[in-house]
């Protein structure tokens, strides 16, 4: 298929991301079906106009009409739904997914799936502290990074039809990496800072530090509301990168702090400066 | 004095922060007056109003024509300009500072100080990773929470002096710590932070990460971009505090690296559910 007017897309699991695509596509003009166990979510969404189409339950002619679906589950349902539902996918379907590990689910779910239709996993990189698609909000795709990660069994077309999705969603800069190097990214840039961030958070049990903070506390403490569920799953599936960039922050940090104990402020300084360097990359 | 029309301020040192205490006084009706050895920040307080005087040197009259002086000068700075000019202070003049650290200074300055003027620390929880006058902008202080610390010595004339002068800058809640609670929680809120911010940007080398972060990475070193030379002499003269709760957090850090790594999942999942329910009381 290609992103043409008339394309049917299946989003399964309306959560945030899962609405936030929903969103962006039906006013884009395509049909779009959703499948969610939450009756409340699948109310929302009929409510607001967020989908054409919504269900709690997989029924085969609705999977079958899709020419495009796109999971937003987590990794181990995401896998279960595939063994359990692919034999109703319509022939020649294109398939993607919205979750945060690769490399331990890309290759199952392409090894199990049927020959007449491809998996192309790919990776938004936006996201809110909160969740389902009572928040959802496709402005958070504005500008963002997308992440395509092919493996050699993905064909060209597919490639550029992920592609195409992600320019249409409205990202900023869309980039390949493979499944692995994803993994290894993805445990420093997004795992690292959410540990940082439940590490700096479970520090003190003193309740009035509101009273006294600045913004630089509150800003590295935002993913410190972090879904445990969602979370830890991720942490689990990607532990070797996430716990090699763990143990390089450790020895970075540690080796701050015996500079300050030990008064060698000219190296401090120089540690400072190295960050301002590195930060200016950032700056939007 | 009392905060009336015709008080006369003197602010030395224009950088972000002097600079915004003068745009906010000015604009209240009060006669704004700068020292500041920039002259390219003396030009520009003065081509755009901030201040409706300013010079690069130290005027023996200008000092003495003040009823309150506000330092925004680094500690070590402050320490060295209150040794060499406080003569010319104006008989009952009230001083005040904006400095990070507490302790180490403000007994200190206190007891070298004239008996005829008082000095009441405070600090404003309030700023930005940018600096100068030239990025001076009250609106940082609105809400914002403003720290007073007296010591036994201080009346409690100058504590509602003090206490005013949050209040029409426009900053939120206005707490009393003791020098040394003010140290002891800047060193968790503030500087643990930054130590955090520089770590995390230091770990890696990788000038592509742009391409692919999400907001995580960007919320958490946002103050990444750090003034070496403040940043260092605010650890070192905190240094106590500061390393404790490195240490804490250190050990935090690597209690969480051990769930990960042993897959000890419901651990996990309970520090992730605490982390949640603390950083609720920091949503604004």
């Amino acid at each position: 298929m290609e992103w043409i007017s008339n394309s049917r897309i299946l989003i399964v699991g309306l959560g945030l991301i899962g609405g936030s695509y929903a969103r962006a596509l039906k006013r884009l003009g395509y049909h779009v079906t959703a499948i969610e166990k939450r009756q409340s979510a699948v109310d929302y969404a009929l409510e607001h106009h967020i989908v054409n189409e919504a269900y709690t339950t997989v029924d085969p002619e609705i999977v079958g009409s899709a020419d495009a679906v796109i999971f937003g589950l987590y990794p181990e349902v995401f896998r279960q739904w595939i063994k359990d539902y692919q034999q109703y996918f319509k022939p020649g379907a294109m398939i993607t997914d919205v979750t945060g590990v690769k490399s331990c689910i890309v290759y199952d779910i392409q090894e199990m799936l049927r020959d007449d239709v491809e998996f192309i996993a790919s990776h938004p990189m936006a996201g809110r502290e909160v969740y389902g698609v009572e928040n959802s909000d496709d402005a958070i795709f504005r500008g963002a990074n997308f992440i395509i990660c092919p493996t050699e069994t993905n064909t060209p077309k597919s490639i550029r039809w992920i592609g195409s999705l992600g320019r249409i969603l409205g990202f900023g800069r869309i980039s390949v990496l493979s499944p692995e190097e994803h993994d290894e990214m993805i445990g420093y840039l997004s795992q690292l800072t959410h540990c940082i961030a439940v590490a700096l958070m479970t520090c003190s049990d003193n309740e009035h530090l509101v009273d006294y903070t600045g913004d630089s506390f509150r800003d590295l403490t935002r993913i410190a509301n972090i879904n445990d569920l969602m979370w830890s799953e991720l942490f689990m599936l990607n532990r070797e990168p996430l716990l090699k960039y763990m143990n390089i922050f450790l020895e970075e940090f540690a080796s701050l702090r015996d500079m300050i104990r030990d008064g060698r402020v000219e190296e401090l300084r120089a540690k400072m400066r190295l960050s301002t360097e590195r930060r200016a990359y950032f700056n939007k």
